[in-house]
């Protein structure tokens, strides 16, 4: 389901760093070296796949952007923000 | 060093499927899913770490965009066409 616009505030709120642009949730995760970036897109991977979420992933040497949309909805859900939550409690044990 | 228009020409026909966009090699792999993707981006980061050549790599569900530039000569170098082979030749093992 769509999260409103107040969903979407209060829930943004409770991350760290992430942000909304194009209607989409983003974060740059930036990591010592390419070899840490992949070991994270990896764990990244993991998490989607067990969600059956899938973000859009780029990543430009150190850096990884994550981006989150639910395209069934044409916006926000849940999915994005309990996935983003799990990313950033994944980093945690890498 | 950085190749010439001649020169880029010559090495995208021994390529398939590259092509040059705002001046970086880019192809658009795809795979029958997300998890075969990420199988294809690990192989291409071990023969980017090899190389000390890393291109942007930007994945969207099943399919896998891959950027080539040298950002020390500001265009197309040797660097990124042998990458580009060495990632066509490491599919076949895939």
């Amino acid at each position: 389901m769509l999260l409103n616009k107040q969903e979407v505030d209060w829930r943004i709120g409770e991350l760290g760093g992430w942000k909304i642009e194009e209607g989409k949730l983003k974060k740059i995760f930036k990591f010592k070296d390419f070899i840490s970036a992949i070991e994270f897109v990896n764990a990244v991977a993991g998490l989607a796949e067990k969600e059956n979420h899938h973000p859009d992933i780029l990543i430009t040497y150190n850096k990884v952007r994550i981006t989150l949309w639910t395209h069934d909805v044409g916006g926000l859900s849940e999915k994005d923000f309990n996935l983003a939550s799990k990313i950033e409690k994944g980093l945690i044990d890498l």
